[in-house]
């Protein structure tokens, strides 16, 4: 682990750069509107640890109301819980019996561990080593709703899965996992709206027939940042899983945008790469000294918080060029980066520079950043 | 840091992934390769750390002849020094006050650091500093030859920051810093070349100007692993500094392929993300557990090792998604991919699985992972 660019108190002109910032006035804002969007709902909020992978920011979140956490891989559920986070989703697959002895250790230990499965194969998996552990595992059954990645893709394999989890010792069927990633980022609210109205039919025949068979699920959960409102007002779900709403990125704000009423604008930016000019030597283009080893381009360049007159022209493993026509930008001036892409851009830091207007309030470890498997 | 994925002795089988592994035959093969080519050309190579960000995989490079590393960073020197390898250049202008400290204390722990320069502000700036920390600086003019970042770009520019450099207290006039990144990509051998023969006219008047004033540069370092056979036959380069030849990607094994003579394709794949099915619910489909926070995407998307039958059609943050046409593949079966890109790719590692065959041979850190600044 590096060391940590900041310290508490410190101005954040005199931090390292490139650095990872969080604004904490925007966070609370976004927290608090989260939290009484879904109790305006009468839902329950489990936020995506992926996106953030901090057990500070995760015991903000849980401040907020929020009954836990998900997160993605056993690895990332071990980091968590080390740090005090112990109420953990897995909204992923686990599969081979070392990871599954370790979802299971974690279980174990006291923590409260849920897990999806699209296979009947991964049922007595799961069940011999939790017996084995001497703990319980709650199990939900991923239910594709138009992703085309994991999740089984009827309702026949959906109600196959309940029954052989309830059955199974040491399990306890926690309902289904119906998250559809490709629709939260739809252009337009409208083609968002319709890739959820196209989901929830297959939600609610699921949930139907796991009535019918005296099996109703005891959670629905899944939604994100993009579409929650729709899941939220469908009477289906139960919980949400949305992640980026805490922080935004360009792609969301691009999203989430004022003529989308349900989405509306009313998110801040609240996460940041700090980064300084370090290169000038021809007029209308600026060097800055972080490049996308310090911001995800996967989702697209980042946009320049504040001035609209700069524009990211690219990004290279350690420098991104900045097209800056009037040519104000000297060497040491500093901007703040929005990146295109939240997730994996909080995993290329060890550290969050957590901020009060313009000094540092906390230091923040990546807590399960690089936790790969 | 994360825990070690695997442990001396095990069988690659049984590590957990997803797993950076490095194939340490292929990587001999093209260390020894490189380090015969540069001999043959009668030039120094100094390869990129930024690249693998290892210590111990630049201790190999320096027993197979390398003068020492490069690297981006301030604090990616640092930490390789505090792993041994003391040889620096940083090929990189270091602004501002706190950067330029840690640098110039570098150096004052006696190892040998350069640095470049494109504006002769910065010149005094460094020459405070390591006259204040009781040693001495390689500097080096960053001379800009088409990649269009840093450098300056001007033959004058070149001769004003040397002749300042020289006269500096502290500094020593180190050579020329002459990289021209955008060629590396370029498609052909022939638009390569083109590029590389269109910088070199830049480069001989800078040196033909230094040794005007009889400041001839010591050193002119620059090159990668495109077009490094045009800067080492020039006869105006003396030091390579070359970073994927020693593991390749899909990106340089799209490029040195084997129509392109002088670039040719005896270089072999090391470095690989070691993944595994988890997930297969529809016919034709496969989901692995590795997504864009295990293999960089930013040029594009893996390949998968010895299976032409497959091909890989999407990377979210956790997954990726594979075409299996004949649904050949189970969970639980293991692929290899090829990254897109491996400089980044190393950057989302903790460590590296290094391998002979089947068998894990030692585990190796990633020494200056996220070393941002």
């Amino acid at each position: 682990m590096t060391d940590a660019p900041a310290y508490p108190g410190q101005p954040l002109s005199e931090v390292l750069t490139p650095a990872l910032i969080v604004d904490l006035d925007a966070l609370d804002h976004n927290l608090a509107r989260m939290a009484r969007l879904a109790k305006e709902a009468g839902v329950r909020l489990r936020p995506h640890g992926k996106m953030h992978k901090s057990a500070d920011l995760a015991r903000l979140q849980m401040a907020h109301g929020a009954v836990g956490l998900c997160c993605q891989k056993v690895s990332e559920a071990e980091a968590f819980a080390r740090a005090g986070v112990t109420d953990l989703l897995v909204t992923n697959e686990v599969r081979g019996a070392a990871r599954i002895a370790r979802l299971t250790a974690l279980a174990a230990t006291g923590a409260h561990v849920g897990v999806c499965v699209d296979d009947p194969a991964n049922v007595p998996e799961l069940s011999s080593a939790i017996t084995a552990a001497g703990a319980t595992l709650d199990v939900y059954v991923e239910r594709d709703i138009g992703q085309g990645r994991c999740g089984v893709t009827s309702t026949a394999d959906v109600v196959t899965l309940a029954r052989a989890i309830d059955a199974a010792p040491g399990l306890s069927f926690a309902g289904l996992q119906a998250y559809h990633g490709n629709a939260q980022h739809l252009p337009t609210h409208a083609e968002r709206s319709a890739a959820i109205d196209a989901a929830l039919p297959l939600v609610a025949e699921a949930v139907s027939a796991l009535r019918d068979i005296c099996l109703p699920p005891p959670q629905v959960t899944g939604a994100g940042s993009g579409t929650f409102p729709a899941e939220a007002a469908s009477g289906l779900y139960t919980e949400l899983q949305c992640g980026s709403y805490a922080v935004l990125d360009v792609d969301y704000a691009r999203l989430l945008d004022a003529n989308d009423s349900r989405y509306d604008a009313t998110w801040r930016h609240a996460v940041f790469v700090l980064t300084e000019v370090m290169s000038v030597t021809r007029p209308g283009l600026a060097v800055l000294d972080a490049g996308h080893k310090a911001h995800a381009i996967d989702s697209g360049l980042p946009v320049i918080a504040d001035r609209p007159d700069l524009r990211v022209t690219g990004a290279s493993d350690e420098h991104t060029t900045v097209d800056d026509p009037a040519s104000t930008l000297a060497v040491g001036d500093r901007l703040r980066l929005i990146p295109g892409h939240c997730d994996p851009t909080f995993n290329l830091h060890d550290w969050i520079v957590a901020c009060r207007g313009d000094t540092v309030a906390e230091l923040w470890p990546v807590t399960a950043r690089g936790c790969q498997w």
